[in-house]
């Protein structure tokens, strides 16, 4: 049996997704910056989706630029949300995706801004009074506080952190790609300046994102060029990227709640089995918490154990079950997870990411804790 | 008859390249940064896309980073070399495309870098001369001239150029994008730091791309996230972006001399219908002479004419026939080319360029200067 459980890392194409995109491979290849018929053509369907993606999040479609990416999405509203607004101070937490660290690290080393974080307990859960203070110290900041965890699957509170942020005129930047096409934005309605996706996230493709930015809080260009997305990003439009997100985010906002139920379904399957079955098991940061956590994201902390100290992700994958040990986007690194590090986690216990997509069932799930099992040396 | 002459904007991918690409939308979709088996087998597509384009243009692997376009490829070169050599001083030409020229002026404007540029002559050959000159007063500069303009085809010397550039220690960027897929480039042997590809200008596709960067001049991140690219890159890969690029330019270099061959004839052709059948046609830059210009482009000033005073693309669009005024990449845009203004090129005679690719034909030359003579009020 084959099992797929890192759709927190990047999770199949949807058949719908892929026939939307075919056409712009074979038959409409034209320039969309082309005023002939060739390049009207494809412009339309880039505008089409710009629209249908504007329309599901309750924005406007002159908020929405395509991108390469959520990273190339998170890189542009920090690198020129700072330029363009003037910012010198810019708030974060230890656990946000390395697109968000590693960016505002660069910007402090190059010296255009200050950089303070916002401590978190160890379940991963953000202090507000904290991020109160240091925005009372250092109003007109740069905060960026993701949406969801990818990770542990904590889930903050955009309207909490947007308010505190509004209170004291910063700019907020939130890294949606973990609940972009998984819950519902109602953009027009949080008081935030800037969200992002990534197309592969939810069913669609990689190599394409969007970023919103709020139209009072307008920001320059990152990548300069031609003068595509009305003069916000160079290049030649990736076209199939484009109509590919955009079907992605219309097939998960059909039926929302339809798979957000399946899923839910399988992860409480998963934690009551795991609970029965593995004594000593444990959860981290606050994903076994039902209405705190991503419906998509469990992550498992294993007792420890000799046969599988550091050995658990490739012990899983002999038996065909993909995981991930913390982010996947950066399990190529030899460093550990730096989100578990600052919840403390404890280094003698394995930790394991499962996480899961309309497409995975109960059998993989009742498989991959019958393997737990075995690798635990249960006796079933 | 529908004719596409806008190659040069873009161009029709390769049935080779997206059947390439469909098992990766449809059965390989892990995440390459995944250690397990999903991710492996997708790490190892990208790897071998890697090698390819390096084995081609004779680099090394390591010198190949994969991005979302030749724009994003020009803005990284540019932004980062400068940053990371410390560059205070640039030389570009005024004729390059806006992804190298509107990226250094913003460096200029950001105070990083002083910018200069070379003189071109009336049919836009670089005056080598004022290059030196410029060197000479400011060595250590970043130097970006393109290998052939994309408006008018004239062919720069890159040794010639390289050259001059070693001898004041300059790092030395070239916009590759034109020539790339359709002239060899031995990247070993040419005294050149970074160059350029963007996959849809070869019939791969549209949001993929590629930098060359010398190992001997290492440049920091543009795009920060993620270890991927060998930590040059944050963000999930453009997974069937890479595999299509490679694969186009395998396709290319396949049969490289019976394109140019093939594309040759076609342009030969088109110029000797012009001379013969319209009096007053001339052509802009070099683009007549087929050895000092890409043999894809050929950019046709007209006569005056009051029926078709800026009304020609349209005009030639109404008979099914796409061509670009000026470049495709900016041709939303409302002002003209700026190529067409450094070369002092007459207001009152309009412009138009035709591009080319190993699939058009004779008959479709045919058809177009007849549409031409048309239009031109010529009787046939």
């Amino acid at each position: 049996m084959k099992v797929y459980f890192d759709n927190a890392a990047t999770t199949a194409m949807d058949d719908g997704v892929i026939d939307a995109m075919i056409p712009y491979m074979k038959e409409h290849y034209g320039n969309p910056s082309s005023v002939h018929s060739h390049g009207r053509e494809v412009r339309s369907a880039i505008e089409k989706s710009r629209k249908k993606v504007a329309e599901l999040l309750n924005a406007s479609p002159s908020e929405i630029f395509f991108t390469s990416g959520g990273t190339e999405a998170d890189n542009t509203a920090i690198v020129c949300g700072i330029h363009t607004h003037g910012i010198k101070h810019a708030i974060t937490s230890p656990i946000e995706h390395h697109a968000v660290l590693h960016t505002l690290e660069e910007c402090e080393k190059k010296g255009h801004i200050k950089l303070s974080k916002v401590e978190v307990d160890e379940f991963g859960s953000i202090n507000l009074d904290h991020l109160q203070e240091l925005l009372k110290a250092n109003p007109k900041s740069l905060v960026s506080i993701m949406h969801a965890n990818n990770e542990i699957g904590n889930i903050n509170d955009l309207s909490a952190i947007g308010n505190i942020a509004k209170e004291y005129d910063a700019f907020f930047h939130s890294d949606t790609v973990q609940t972009m096409g998984h819950y519902p934005h109602d953009l027009k309605n949080l008081p935030i300046d800037a969200v992002v996706a990534g197309g592969h996230k939810f069913h669609g493709p990689k190599g394409a994102g969007f970023l919103y930015v709020n139209k009072a809080k307008k920001i320059t260009p990152f990548i300069y060029g031609g003068a595509q997305e009305r003069n916000m990003r160079g290049g030649t439009e990736n076209v199939i990227g484009i109509v590919g997100i955009a079907k992605a985010l219309e097939l998960a906002y059909e039926d929302m709640d339809g798979h957000r139920k399946h899923i839910e379904k399988l992860k409480s399957r998963f934690i009551e089995q795991l609970q029965e079955n593995i004594a000593g098991v444990s959860f981290n940061g606050l994903s076994a918490d039902m209405d705190k956590s991503l419906y998509t994201v469990l992550n498992v902390s294993l007792p420890p154990s000799e046969e599988n100290s550091g050995m658990l992700l490739f012990n899983l994958d002999l038996h065909g079950i993909s995981a991930s040990g913390g982010s996947a986007c950066s399990s190529g690194a030899t460093v550990g997870s730096h989100v578990l590090r600052a919840l403390g986690a404890s280094a003698e216990r394995d930790s394991v990411r499962f996480s899961f997509s309309r497409f995975n069932t109960a059998e993989e799930v009742d498989y991959t804790v019958g393997k737990l099992k075995e690798l635990y040396g249960v006796i079933a």
